[in-house]
């Protein structure tokens, strides 16, 4: 149907989204074009906004507009610490637990062999630099319980040692308010490894 | 965190996509500016050429770029039928068939007086004059078999009837390849209320 070509373009473009297939990218199409083209409108400049403006957090890796990003620049930040984590949504998971104040390294990704991504795509140098400014005393390994996140922390705690660095991760266990009888073995197995002097 | 604006704006504007939530929408936008940047222009560009060549066809109601699409416009299709359908999608699906040649109109929506979309919200007066035209014989509602869409399909079929056009309904019934074991109890009731003589 050569009279449609933009909303197929539309809806071919709509699949660059992830998770979007041909049907849900179909359905996003409709939505936007018959209920909210003011929606659509925002989003198209949404995206060119971003694109032009948004890079790299020279320190963090995490996105910003500026140079180095304001949580970067904050004095308020514990200096000492610097805590790994795989994407920008798992920084928003830590500081949502008010129980961290020191600095973050965003890794935007994790080792992962089958895709193609190795330290070299995830630019793990940029990171060593950063975790030998001298300032840096312990390095908190927050990637995921992945089988990729694991790989990814065994990795960097081998060669942040390797620099003298001190390294941690944070703890498997059972979740708060979780019950043995819910729990998967791996889970109970972990925390009982993981167990801790009770004071 | 004023230095990331332009990304909290653009996870705003990725919600107006049905569907997406505030979670969905970060990840999409840390895919899109991390891995796609590519296909976050194409999006943007996409968004922006459909919003402006799109319209309603005339005739059909379906997006078009033309003032009537090319299915309307088309001598090989049996303009004595018309079937109604919810959405461009449904149109697919009943294409995908192979088994009709006639015309459409599609309603861009159902009666959902929840949600605010009656008669006048779908414009259900351009139906008429549309199914009206003298040369549609038979109107097939092909709406969904869902709460609104059956009461779209039984309000249409009354004001159709009283236009004297002969009106029609898709079947219900067991799908191709069912089984009466894993089909639940309205439709295998429905299947043999519609029952048909077996010759």
């Amino acid at each position: 149907m050569a009279g449609v070509s933009s909303l197929d373009e539309l809806i071919e473009a709509l699949r660059c989204l992830p998770g979007v297939g041909p049907k849900s990218a179909q359905r996003m199409a409709y939505h936007l074009l018959q209920r909210d083209r003011r929606g659509a409108e925002r989003l198209a400049k949404g995206l060119d906004a971003a694109l032009q403006h948004l890079h790299h957090c020279a320190r963090c890796n995490n996105f910003s507009e500026a140079e180095v990003c304001d949580q970067c620049l904050s004095t308020r930040r514990d200096p000492t610490q610097l805590c790994i984590v795989e994407m920008p949504i798992d920084l928003n998971s830590m500081e949502q637990t008010h129980a961290y104040s020191g600095l973050y390294y965003v890794l935007m990704g994790r080792l992962s062999p089958l895709d193609g991504i190795g330290p070299k795509e995830l630019a793990f140098e940029r990171l060593f630099n950063r975790a030998a400014d001298g300032v840096v005393k312990e390095v908190i390994l927050a990637t995921n319980f992945t089988n990729e996140g694991e790989a990814t922390a065994h990795y960097l705690s081998e060669l942040l040692h390797a620099r003298g660095l001190k390294v941690s991760r944070i703890a498997r266990g059972l979740p708060v308010g979780g019950e043995l009888e819910y729990s998967d073995a791996a889970t109970v197995a972990q925390a009982l490894l993981e167990r801790r002097d009770y004071s």
